[in-house]
This record gives structure tokens, C-alpha cells and sequence, in this order.
């Protein structure tokens, strides 16, 4: 605040928030959560203020300066917590100046992002084109317009017609021929003369790719002269303090905030990838930008409401140009920013990217392609069909609804290994830190190593005594102790009870079931994929056999299980350094088919048979139940089909 | 000002403006004419503040105030003026608060404007289309984005391909949708969907077409659905303070103010045309616009710099369609504006108009237009060919560098007839009023006279003797006095003298040379030519015989003459209503070829014979001839020839 007291309201309040020593002023009776997402605070908030996630924790100095605990609040706080002045920010109004300490727990913090995507080679053929060009001046004999004379130059040199030129490069185009002493590099995006820059600087030519996903961003700057990457980094999406999961987005009231939100997070990419490299954002013409639907709206500033209203209609599904300068984006204001088509409502540019990188429209031989996340898209097909379908997987694999469930941050808990005869616990975590949660994969390997051990059962039921002191019974609601207070980074156990087992069987049964209802109407077998793509920065850090045990993957070879990292990326990368790839962004968007999961009259039958570890259909897994055989825990009398 | 007193700083002084009673606040040592502007005050100041015109001129009551009279001054103000207080704005600073009156005579004020121009029937298509539509929603079965669902619907009553949604658009559009329960108006523009709106109002549509001229600009409000006018209206172009002639306007410094400018004015027009008929502004979805080069270069933020320096390159030629919000104009934001091209530096958009309303380019018959003003663009040709000349006729008809000039508002001198004899004269002033200066038909009434009355030869100089009182000599500088002090409106003469003689003769003469120079490039005798067109709103008011006595006109039939008002905002209105007038005026500006006169080996020569009245060349005026002969004032020794 730089020390300046700016004249105070007398109904205002403030909020000192702490370790960060940020300061804030709010009307009186302002959530604190209000309040930190005004000075900046990453507090996470997945339910984006509703109360239920719990997870906006915060510590209150002064409890008289807020209201008094919520009857919501006491359902889910512990008893100490509450002694420790432990608050929802969500439910903490704040009546008088207060100090507001925010626990390390319960921040977004630095996430682990995977921005790396499977490199597929592409025709170097980038949109935008420079040309060195020497004109002669207008004289008296030839006072043709100064447009006029760099569209015929450039059409002498390069195969283009219907050039025109950009009218903001028309409104000092005069002054900059003559400047540079009619020599200059004409700068072109298709049939549009976007730029004139002095020089000869032909091979000097970049730009920008960016994944717009939910919860991260990540960014590519591209040396568009050798089609590689010059430089890559992530950062949270902005958004997420205004709602972590795309429901909350799409139904926020101030849509406005969280495109200006998105747009200064590409930016502030932008500009690492520039001081690490040293190119200049002027020399950046195209930005290539990928996302799922609701992701792709709320960028180019279209309302998303319906997306969130049954039946998920998009409002415009191809691929758009807008210069830079609408969406505020620093990269050359003249240049474009090229948003790929959508192919249905949960079925994004994401998904399209991850099909140009992937190239199995170009396949003889049948991919099968998942993108986990909030949201999972799936995609089956070869250059003769291509089917898409989306699955409410929900936010579990990311830590909402899960007691001590958290994203893959430092200290997340992501491998865990149980000793079937001591359940004893192994676990590792992210930067080797004390462990303070269990991220996605963590989950994936604690309910697949819970199975073997026989703790659950297939249909994901404890089913052992309190036998062993890592199992309890906690208001009638069984729990297994993965790390004990006394290993904790928060000092406090790490617990996995039936109700988060449930919730990650959910979220299963969600993929599971997109997969079985696209074999099914497609007619095909598991045996008939030949490889099985598993797309998205979560997917890598997955083990490939816990996934596949409890049924998030169909049983098929484990080497036929690819992790291509940020595919979706890699989409848009391929995108900027090739036009034809745009022309195929455009095709593929119509090409995929998309199925509505809802309306196939099987879909409560196999949803709800998909809720058995690894399915109700156990032959159809052999080598799990062979492994729940040799454990000990398969069961004699066979899980009901629905 | 509302009363409020902003926070003054020390060195600012205050000026009241008076009849006005405008106030504003400058820095000490401000010119009055930079405070005028500022305020906004109509001051007249053609040379923009180089102290050459004159006309600023303003009343101190306060001369401790001000700077003492200069020099400069000294030379144009009369004594009695200078015992008055009278100053010019541009020599006059102020140091101290002081109130200026601004008389009557130096104001721009109200103009007599034609706005009307000749109406030629065109093929009702307007760009612009409506279509009424009733789509089904969206179900899961059939979930197609909600833009492709407009889309195809249109595309199934419509004749278009390559349909788009605007992006503006697509941000409300769900929503839109939803609101009118999917039964709306879907608006076109070319293949451009830019708007939907409620109802079934398929007959209402409405464009706005507009004359940017550099004195004044002509709006007019058309109905689409019929192709009529439903209202037109006209206003100073307000860029005038910043400048009255386009060469000082396009070395203005701040030509983001002139676009400004020129847009409000724009602006203001409509916004009189929308409440005298009702039109709501969203119902306006094109306009259309043209201009000279600079008009239209300004208009659009083009620098126009160049267009005052050889060989005069505009810097764009083609026609260009801008979104109505990127330029401010108040019609719907989702709209276009459509600005019609250019052919050379100073043949414009207007003269696109000209050739278009006057379908000289349909005809076998050999036309010639001129559009006089202060720079006189002239056309001649038919359909197998049109050449374009521009000739520097300088604003000596607006009033310019003329000691009693003025611009045709009340009180100017519009028509003139000199008894031979007694050398009284018989003058009709614009609405009536006592005279205070001559206009520009006037003025070439006024030089046929004195030429007919044999006050001058037809070299233009002075014969008569002080004979008469009518005739004096002022610092060895013969003059004519129009209005003695006593039938004045400003109680003091009106009078012309040899150097304004001099200053009608340059000009007619570089309109002359402009047609002698076309006639001879491309072969043509005078009785080749079937009819000339006399545009722009200065015309119409000019008598004939006059102008052709003098040489503006080459010696025709009077019948062959016509005036017809303003025809750009004629061709401007036809492409509004019709599309393919739009593809017509891109093929014109094409087509037409521009001759450029400075190049002409023989121009020197041209424009000396021209400063003959009517013509050096005299049995080129053979009816003219008889005219001065009969009048005794043929010359016994034929003029010069160059």
C-alpha cells in the first residue's frame, strides 16, 4: 500500500492478512474471504465462498472483531481448531480492524505444473510471414498510395492475394515508410499486412501458445523461424480465487473480472518468457490459445452461463481471430490472437489440441485418448471416426471433497505404498517436504493399495475390525490413518476415510463410465486400442497401475499406456507454427463427434456398476482380480450388476 | 462550468468570453485563440493562428491585461480599430484575468448549407439485412452451439454463405436468445451476423449516410426499407477551430483531436436526425461516409501528413469498413461504417460519390463535373473512360484573403449587379440583412460586373480613374466600394479591391487550367461536352453566366450547365441502399484515372493564359467577347498570351 492512507470510510474496516502483511480495506461485515480474494490472498476456496469445501481455513487474532462461529462452521471444524480461533474465511465477517493469519495449508501456493507436452513434428508453415522489402517513393509520375505500393511488393514476392492492410498499421504507415527509407519488413497474418518493422530481420519472427486450463496456465514462446520452443512457464490461473472449479466461474457474477483475470495471468507469462529470453513483445504477432469451453468463453469474454444449463450448449464452437489490442494481451498490438474451435459444451479446444498433437484422426489403428481432470474428456477413433464424450470426473483427483486432499503442491503426499501385513504406511512427497496432504495421484495409489490390503472391499467398503490402530471409527464413519500427527507437516494426522473413498470412486466411475458407454456404442472391444493416451499435467504423475487396478483405465497392456503430458498445449503450439494445422483445428472441431453421455439409456446402468473397484464385471479385469486373488481380498460372492 | 471552481493553479488566469459568457482557464501568456478553442467559442481563424488571415479579431476590455498590440497587428487592424481595443486572437496574450468580447463578424456561426443533392434512383439492397427467425433450443439430442443454430437457420431462408457471428455479439448472445425465447431478428451485414434483436420488425432499418466535408458536414438518415431520406441535417465541421483549410487540419499536431472532432460533429447530426424522427440509435446498423482524402484520412486516424507534401500519396485508397464502437459513433456499436475509397491525394471519397450519383460512368455522352471548394476536383469523361484533376483553387470563394470576405451566413453579399453608368450597385444579401462581407458567389457576381462595367480589364487590373466615388486608391491600392459605411451592417464600408480581384482570378484561373489541361489530355473540344455538373453546396448558389463570364466554366450552352447540390452525399446515401453501388464505387475509384496537372509541360503556360478574364485566348469566349465589347471594354490590344 505503499504507506499511502487513502481517506477511510467510516463504515470501512481493516484487514491485516498474515504472514503477507497485506493490507485491505472493506465495508464492515465483509466476508474475510471477500476481503483476501481484494488483497491478492491465494486462499483456496473450491466451493468459490458457497461454505461446503471447507478448505478457506484462517486463523482469527481477535475474535471479537468477527462475528461468532457458524453452526456450518462447527459441522466442520474440529474442536480444536475452533479453540485455536480457527475460522471459515467464507463464514467470518469482520466488524472491527483485525489480523487475519493464513496457514500455509490453506493457500494455493506454487503448484507443480507439468507444462511439457509430447513434441509431434509439424510443417514449418507459420501464419505469419515477414518480407524484406526496398520500394521506390511516390513521385509525381507514380503517386499511387502508400498502401497500394507495399500490397503490390509483397504480392511481387510472396504468393498472396487479397492483401489489405491492418488500419491501426494504416494510421502511421505514412510516417513509418519514410522513416525507415521505404526499407523495411512488411509483417503479414494471412492476407492481412499487420506491421512494418525497420531492418532485415526476416529471420527474427515469435510467438505465443497458451493452455488456459482451469487451474494453471501454461505459456510458449515459439521461434516461429524453427518452429521450437524458446521458452515455457506456468502460473495458477488468476481465476481461481474467484471459484477453483468451472461451475463456480461460469455462474459468477462479474464475468468481466475474471477475463481481465486470465488475460493479466498471459501476461504476466508473457513477460518472464520475455526477460528470460530477450525477444520483445512487439516481435510476438500471434498468440495461439487453447482451453476448454467455459475457459475458452470466459477469455474472449462470451457469457458462459448456459454451458452450466442442461444441455450444455456452447455458444460458438469455431475458431476465432481477434487482435491482440481488444483482449488487452502485450503481445504486438497488431498482431492476432487465433482461439481453436470448440468441439460441444464439455468437449473444448483442449480436446482439439490434444488431437492435432496426437494425430490419431491420421491413424489407421484405433487411440483411445483421456484428458483427466475436473472435467474428463475422452476421445475414440481413427482417421476413419472420431467420438468424443465428457465426464463429470469432478474436482476429488484435485483435493475438493477429500479431508485432506490437496493439489500437487509441495508436500502433497503423491506415491503411498501399504504394507499388507502391518498397514504400514510409505509415502513420498512432492520436494521430499513433511507430508501436509494427499494430492490426485497420492488418492489413486491409496485406494488401489487400501484394495490389495484388504482394508475395502471391492465395492470400496471397510471391511476390516478396528483391528490395527491405523483403522478408526470417527463418528460412525471409518477412516484409515495414512500419516501419523507425529509425521505430519501440519502436526495433525493425515486421514482417508470411507467418505473420501466414496468420493474418489465417484470420480472413477464418472471416467469409467465414459469409457465403457464409447466402447459400447462404437461397437468396440478394449482389445481392439491399440494405444491409450493419457493427456493432462495430472495424468503423468499417475501410476499407471493403481489407475488401471481400481478402474480409471480400461485392463489393457500397461505399455500401451502413454503419458503425452500438456498434449493440449502442444495443440496449440503446432497450430502457431503451422497454418495448415489451423485449417485441421477447424476440420477436426466438425470431424469429432460428440455423444451426450445423459441420453444413452445405459448410462445409470454402467455408472452405477462402475462404482465396484474395478467393475462390477470383475472377468472383465482378469489380472486385477488375479492380484485381489493372491491378496486374499476378492470377493466370494460377486458384486451386484446393476 | 455547473459553478464548480476547480483547484486553480498560480500561474493559470481566467478568460470570459463574451456575448458568450463562457469562461476557461490558461496558463499565463496563452493566445486568446488557443483559450477560444478551448472554450469552444466559433472564432473564425483561417491561416489556425499564422497571423495571416486576419479574422480573429476580438475586443479587449482590459488592455493591462494583454500583451500591446503588435507589429503584425498594426498592419491589418485600422486605427479606428486599434482605438477600440480590437486585437487579433493569435498576436493576443494574456497575463492577467480579463474578459474578451468576440463581435458577430468573427465567428464561424451558422452557415447556409445544402444538403440537398440530386436524387438517382438505385436498385433497393441495402448491405444490411433483417431476417426473422424462430429456432427450436437446444436439447441433448441436439446441442449444437448456439451461433451455428443462428447460423444454419439463416442460411436456410437466406441467400449467404460463409456466415459468421460477431464477436461482440456472441459475448450476449445466449442470453439474447434465451430472453426473446429463441424468436428474433437476426441482423446482417454482408456475411457478418452483428446483431439480434426482439419482435418481428422486419420493415424497420435504418443507415446514416454522411458528408464529410472540410467546412461543413451533411448527415442524412435513410429508411432501408425504402430507400428514402427520412430526415437530413447539416453542422460546421467541427475540426474548423483546429484550422479552416485542410492543410493547416493535416499539419495539425494533435490529429487525435481532429478525429475527435470530426466524430462528435458526426455524432451530434445524428442524434438531431434521431429525435425529429423517432429512430432509436440500435436501429442504425451501416453508415456510410465521404470525404476528400484528408476528411477521410482524418475520420479514420489515418496521419494525413504526407497528403500536404509532393507528389501528395494518400496512404490508403481502397474502401474501408470499421465496427461503429471502434470509431465512437453512436449508431448501433455492433454496426459498420463503411468509408467510400479515394482515388488520388486530392480527388477523394467524394468525388467516388460525385461519379456515382451522377452516372457519368453509364453514359455514351461525354460528361464534366466540378466540384468547387477550396480545393476544386474536376471529372470529365463517359463509360469508356474518366480522368480526375484537382486544381488548388484556395479558399478565396469561402472568404479567405479577402479583406470583406465571408462565408455564405446571414448577411453575406450573394448577389451583385453595377449600373455601367453610375457604378451604383444593387447587391442581395443572405437572408436578407444588412450586409457585413461578400461571399464566394458574390464575389464572382462582383468581378463579372466590374468587368462588364469596365471598372476593370480583362487582365484584371483597375482602369477607370478615381471618376467616381465608388472607386478610391488606399496606399497606391485602387478599390471598389460595394457598401458605403451607411448601408453597411458593420457601420463601416465594404469594399474589394485589386488584390481581392487578384485572389478570385488565381482562383478561377486554377480551375480553368484544370479543365483546359483534361480537355487537352484527352483531345476533347468544349462542344464535345453534353453537360456539366456543378456539385457541392457552393455551386448551386453561383449565377452562371457570371461564373462562365469570368472562366471558371469554358464558354457551353447555359442549358448545359446544371447544379447538383451535394452529389457526394448523394453517392454516399446510394451505397448505403444498395450493395452493389458499393462494389461500383470500388470499381470507380479504380477505374477513374487521375491526371496529375503539376506534371503537365504546358501547365505554366495554362494558368497564365488563365489569369485572363475570361481567357487569354479570348475567341475561345466568343459570347463573352460580344458581351465586353458591346460594354466598350473589349480590349483594343489583345491580352498576353503565354
Amino acid at each position: 500500500m505503499e504507506g499511502i492512507e487513502v481517506g477511510r470510510k467510516m463504515s470501512e474496516v481493516t484487514i491485516i492478512f498474515q504472514p503477507d502483511g497485506k493490507r485491505v480495506q472493506v465495508e464492515q461485515e465483509s466476508s474475510v474471504l471477500s476481503a483476501a480474494l481484494k488483497a491478492g490472498i491465494d486462499l483456496i476456496s473450491i466451493c468459490s465462498g458457497k461454505g461446503s469445501c471447507g478448505k478457506c481455513k484462517v486463523i482469527v487474532d481477535e475474535v471479537a472483531a468477527v462475528n461468532a462461529v457458524t453452526l456450518e462452521e462447527l459441522e466442520i471444524l474440529t474442536p480444536e481448531e475452533v479453540d485455536k480461533s480457527v475460522r471459515l474465511a467464507c463464514f467470518t465477517r469482520v466488524s472491527s480492524d483485525v489480523t487475519i493469519k493464513v496457514p500455509e495449508y490453506s493457500r494455493t501456493g506454487k503448484q507443480r505444473f507439468q507444462i511439457e507436452g509430447i513434441e509431434t513434428p509439424v510443417h514449418l508453415d507459420p501464419t505469419v510471414k515477414k518480407y524484406y522489402l526496398e520500394l521506390e517513393a511516390p513521385t509525381l509520375e507514380d503517386p499511387r498510395c502508400d498502401a497500394d505500393r507495399v500490397i503490390n511488393a509483397v504480392q511481387n514476392v510472396g504468393n498472396v492475394t487479397d492483401l489489405f492492410v491492418n488500419l491501426n498499421l494504416l494510421k502511421t504507415l505514412a510516417r513509418k515508410l519514410r522513416e525507415n527509407d521505404w526499407k523495411f519488413i512488411a509483417i503479414l497474418w494471412k492476407n492481412e499486412i499487420i506491421d512494418i518493422e525497420p531492418g532485415d530481420r526476416t529471420s527474427r519472427l515469435f510467438g505465443y501458445a497458451v493452455d488456459i486450463g482451469t487451474t494453471k496456465l501454461a505459456g510458449y514462446l515459439i521461434d516461429l523461424s524453427s518452429g521450437r520452443v524458446a521458452a515455457a512457464d506456468s502460473l495458477m490461473n488468476p481465476q481461481v480465487p474467484y471459484g477453483e472449479d468451472i461451475i463456480s466461474r461460469l455462474n459468477h457474477p462479474e464475468q468481466n473480472k475474471l477475463q481481465q483475470a486470465v488475460c493479466e495471468g498471459i501476461n504476466q507469462i508473457l513477460e518472464m518468457l520475455l526477460e528470460r529470453t530477450g525477444v520483445k513483445s512487439q516481435e510476438i504477432y500471434e498468440m495461439t490459445a487453447v482451453g476448454n469451453t467455459v475457459m475458452h468463453h470466459l477469455f474472449l469474454g462470451i457469457d458462459p452461463l448456459y454451458l452450466g444449463r442442461a444441455p450444455y450448449p456452447p455458444v460458438v464452437r469455431n475458431s476465432i481471430a481477434v487482435p491482440a489490442s481488444d483482449l488487452k494481451i502485450n503481445i504486438n498490438p497488431n498482431g492476432k490472437i487465433l482461439v481453436l474451435p470448440t468441439i460441444a459444451g464439455f468437449v473444448g479446444a483442449d480436446t482439439v489440441g490434444v488431437i492435432l498433437a496426437m494425430e490419431i484422426h491420421k491413424k489407421d489403428e484405433l487411440s483411445l485418448v483421456v484428458d483427466i481432470g475436473t472435467n474428463t474428456e475422452i476421445v475414440l477413433g481413427n482417421k476413419e471416426q472420431l467420438t468424443a464424450v465428457s465426464c463429470a470426473s469432478g474436482p476429488a483427483f484435485e483435493g475438493a471433497h477429500i479431508k485432506f486432499g490437496m493439489r500437487a503442491a509441495s508436500g502433497a503426499i503423491e506415491k503411498i505404498v501399504i504394507v499388507p501385513e502391518t498397514l504400514d504406511v510409505i509415502v513420498q512427497t512432492i520436494d521430499s517436504k513433511p507430508p501436509v496432504g494427499i494430492c490426485g495421484s497420492g488418492m489413486i495409489d491409496l485406494v488401489a493399495e487400501m484394495l490389495k490390503a484388504g482394508i475395502i472391499g471391492v465395492g470400496g467398503i471397510f471391511k476390516r475390525d478396528l483391528d490395527n490402530p491405523r483403522i478408526r471409527e470417527v463418528e460412525n464413519v471409518k477412516e484409515f490413518v495414512v500419516v501419523p500427527a507425529s509425521e505430519s507437516g501440519t502436526q495433525a494426522e493425515i486421514t482417508f476415510s470411507q467418505k473420501d473413498v466414496s468420493q474418489i470412486i465417484l470420480a472413477k466411475a464418472a471416467i469409467h463410465t465414459g469409457i465403457k458407454l464409447l466402447f459400447k456404442r462404437q461397437n468396440i472391444k478394449k482389445e481392439d486400442v491399440a494405444v491409450l493416451f493419457v493427456a493432462g499435467a495430472f495424468g503423468s504423475h499417475i501410476n499407471k497401475e493403481s489407475a488401471r487396478m481400481i478402474g480409471i483405465f480400461p485392463e489393457i497392456d500397461l505399455d500401451k499406456i502413454v503419458f503425452v503430458g500438456n498434449a493440449a498445449g502442444t495443440g496449440a503450439r503446432m497450430c502457431l507454427v503451422s497454418e495448415s494445422e489451423k485449417v485441421l483445428a477447424e476440420e477436426m472441431s466438425k470431424f469429432t463427434q460428440y455423444l451426450e453421455l445423459g441420453i444413452d439409456p445405459d448410462f445409470q446402468k454402467v455408472f452405477l456398476n462402475s462404482n465396484i473397484i474395478p467393475y462390477a464385471d470383475l472377468d472383465e479385469f482378469p489380472e486385477m482380480s488375479q492380484v485381489l486373488k493372491d491378496a486374499g481380498n476378492y470377493p466370494e460372492v460377486p458384486p451386484p450388476k446393476f
